[in-house]
């Protein structure tokens, strides 16, 4: 999930202050309309690592808009009346009226990541708390307000960085949390929780934003300009009462151009007998995983999408080679059939649930609805968006019975199509692989690849990541696939004990 | 939320059959339509008591349809198949497919509640197992499915007459299930259980029925007629591709016209040296109890609703007599101020929240928008229908916290009303109380005694009861009234230890 916001976005300062410019100027006008129309409050949440930036966009912010009609609550220690209440009085006796902004600072995601990184609740009652915010949330947005949730996040290693720099400041260094942000455990726990809440509490009426907090520039024009986008998209919306907004922006944007897929690259190549030599060592070492007696305790799922003629096929078939044919299937997914349109989505991949001890390989899979039905239409903007959430509670639900589910994005780049789509044409036996859609789909080269983008934010969890592999050259993208499964499988094993 | 399921609710065997042959041809046109359209599927939960007649509605429902419409789906123990994936495989892999309707018998609550009974999971992972079937059937109705849960239910007496009868049928003994029905124990905690997931995962789209199984008539009359009106409500919505259908019909049927509130005894009396007596008595245990030490960990909130002319005022009256007017707030709740329409609809009620060891009485609550507001049109249905998940779940947050929660309805008849209005018109001082609102209401009775009924059967929990009080004589009703505050903050001390 957070995989995106650790590649370094950054902007130039030019193109940064001509952009507030513009920027400023448009929040200033959508926040007066805000207050004439005054139908609906707006709840912004700044949550993430410490160092981040959160406080500096936050002041920022104030300074960019009407500071009369946007009101920051910090909710450090609550007060006696507060705590002589139950704890979500402090949040309600907090809230905009409808036509303002507030932002919460230490909202109800920082007291419960707090407490379980400090071990005073344990997984049980943070998931409860999560369950609680979901609810808290949905009835806020059927009452109408526009909610934006910011996770601002930095790598381990610019989390050092920045602590050393934050030291140094003498009139920075109050900002410090209790917690002890030096040990590298904090950090690994605070994002392994952070991930768990984000996870069960993105939904498409209130998604997580993840800012990557690195670059002051880029994280600044990041917020204002999804808040921006947001307030306009809800400030447009027909009058007809309370109404949830959806939220249609990417989970981390890339002002920038620089998304985790367009980061990739695309050069890496093997030689041809480090291939040789390669591919035998990990094939053998799959045939031996998936032969292995603790294989009974799982199964296997390994999920194929990429760009069309990005080698899904051969990368599948080195996969099997080794492997006794009774053991794995493979499913190719195309258009649903007629008995799987009269069925809910998720429905034609669930009958397709290996039983313990068999592997299933998807060729194509159901992040279909996220990636060509949303490009292609095929689906509301409503229902891709809530499949987010829904394939990760599908995939928890796969992981928690202890499957192993590896997923793969095969990445070429557009030269490397071409050439493939021709030799497919010129080539006897491999022209059946080639269609008008395949060239259809070519010329929305860049919406598939934002789609991709974002659908890798939103479901590459610690349970179930997303492994992008760089498939210009093929021996090195099935080399990776093979290794990427094998690792998948040792390090479940390995959690067994 | 089990009251209006223990009041013997009955048929007469001629209004049945009258009624059954309607029902039975209009079943068939609806299903036969549903066919025909293919929009949606049908998914029917069968849940509650032992011997409540589950097996026999659905023997008849299959027997009123068309069985090659209708599949009955009972999940007894897993195949070997379903235990080596996933739980919810089994489920996914029984879906019905558009136009066609399932009956699932011994679904994911079965199973769940048969687990916490038997101490086999705890309470943590009953909520979590709650929270994973109300995402599961979320997503099924955003998928476009019609889904109706019920519970069939029977009064501990109920039950023991009911087992008596089956064991001495030797056709029916196998039916008893595992579970020891025989124990009071069993029922106990099955029905707490019950209770708990039931007010978790009753929601708008997906809300549970609560049948009374007594009357074999009444019960197969309830089901039928909440199965044809909903269909019939799904099939009329004009066809814009999958969407949630809200459920609007009562939680409890009363066919009979036998409603809580109608059933209530008008007719109890206390003698005037009687009330004297035990209102002082009542008065004195109240101001020791909210004077008493324990009273530190809690704080106390009384809600009255009630018709008009009911004698609320009065009723608070003698509650606050006997206290230190620093330690209550009367809050009388009329139409919302300005700052209070800016707001989410639970905000006017949150800001008055009671600190520890104070005590808080609403004269009319939060409970208008399922009473007044439902009834007057002034919010939507989809608006009402959402209110009463998030009342149940406010309510959880104030008890959990300590807070004593207790919620009174004042019923007095039609006749009583009609006199207290004249009176009021008689005295000058009592003039202001009468309105031409008051007059208007009264045309609309049976809407606010139904829209009442349903409030108290939806939001009637273990945690936070309704108290039904017979009103026609005051001083009955004022006693009962001070008497159920008195044993509440006493129940809630003894918890304490």
């Amino acid at each position: 999930m957070f995989e995106s916001a650790e590649i370094g976005h950054s902007i130039d300062k030019e193109t940064y202050e001509k952009a507030v410019i513009e920027l400023r100027e448009a929040l200033l006008d959508a926040q007066f309309e805000l207050k004439e129309q005054a139908r609906f409050p707006v709840i912004i949440l700044i949550n993430g690592i410490e160092g981040a930036g959160k406080g500096e966009t936050v002041k920022l912010l104030n300074e960019w808009m009407d500071p009369r009609l946007i009101q920051v609550e910090s909710f450090l220690k609550p007060s006696d009346e507060e705590l002589s209440r139950p704890a979500q009085w402090r949040f309600w006796r907090r809230l905009p009226p409808k036509g303002r902004i507030s932002i919460f600072f230490g909202n109800w995601y920082s007291q419960m990541l707090h407490a379980r990184v400090y071990g005073d609740i344990d997984d049980a009652t943070l998931d409860a708390g999560g369950a609680a915010a979901e609810r808290f949330e949905r009835m806020l947005c059927d009452e109408g307000a526009l909610l934006f949730k910011f996770w601002f996040h930095l790598s381990k290693k610019q989390l050092k960085t920045r602590l050393k720099a934050l030291e140094k400041d003498p009139e920075h260094r109050w900002r410090l949390s209790e917690l002890d942000w030096k040990q590298s455990e904090t950090y690994d726990q605070f994002v392994r929780y952070g991930e768990r809440l984000l996870r069960r509490t993105s939904r498409d009426y209130a998604p997580w934003y993840v800012v990557e907090g690195v670059d002051p520039r880029y994280r600044s024009l990041t917020v204002g300009r999804t808040l921006l986008e947001g307030l306009q998209a809800a400030l447009d919306m027909q009058e007809k009462g309370p109404e949830r907004l959806a939220h249609a922006a990417p989970l981390v944007a890339s002002l920038d151009n620089r998304g985790l897929i367009a980061s990739l690259d695309l050069s890496r190549t093997l030689g041809k007998d480090a291939y040789k030599q390669q591919l035998a060592r990990e094939q053998e070492r799959l045939a031996m995983l998936v032969r292995d007696k603790r294989f009974r305790r799982h199964s296997l799922i390994a999920v194929f999408e990429g760009n069309d003629a990005a080698g899904k096929g051969g990368a599948i078939r080195r996969v099997t080679e080794s492997i006794d044919p009774r053991q794995y299937h493979i499913v190719p997914i195309a258009a649903p059939t007629e008995e799987e349109r009269a069925q809910p989505y998720l429905w034609r991949f669930w009958r397709h649930i290996p039983a313990r001890r068999q592997f299933t390989i998807f060729d194509r899979s159901w992040y279909g609805r996220v990636l060509v039905e949303r490009v292609e239409g095929f689906c509301s903007e409503a229902d891709w968006l809530r499949a987010y959430a829904e394939i990760n509670d599908f995939e928890e639900q796969l992981v928690e019975f202890g499957i192993v589910v590896v997923k793969f994005w095969l990445a070429i780049d557009k030269n490397t199509q071409m050439e493939r789509f021709k030799e497919r044409e010129e080539t006897s036996f491999k022209r059946y692989k080639i269609t008008e859609e395949d060239w259809r789909n070519r010329d929305k080269w860049d919406l598939y690849i934002d789609a991709a983008t974002d659908m890798v934010d939103r479901t590459s969890t610690e349970i179930a990541p997303w492994t992008l592999i760089e498939a210009n050259d093929k021996r090195f993208a099935r080399v990776k696939v093979l290794r990427t499964i094998n690792d998948a499988l040792e390090g479940a094993y390995k959690k067994d004990k």
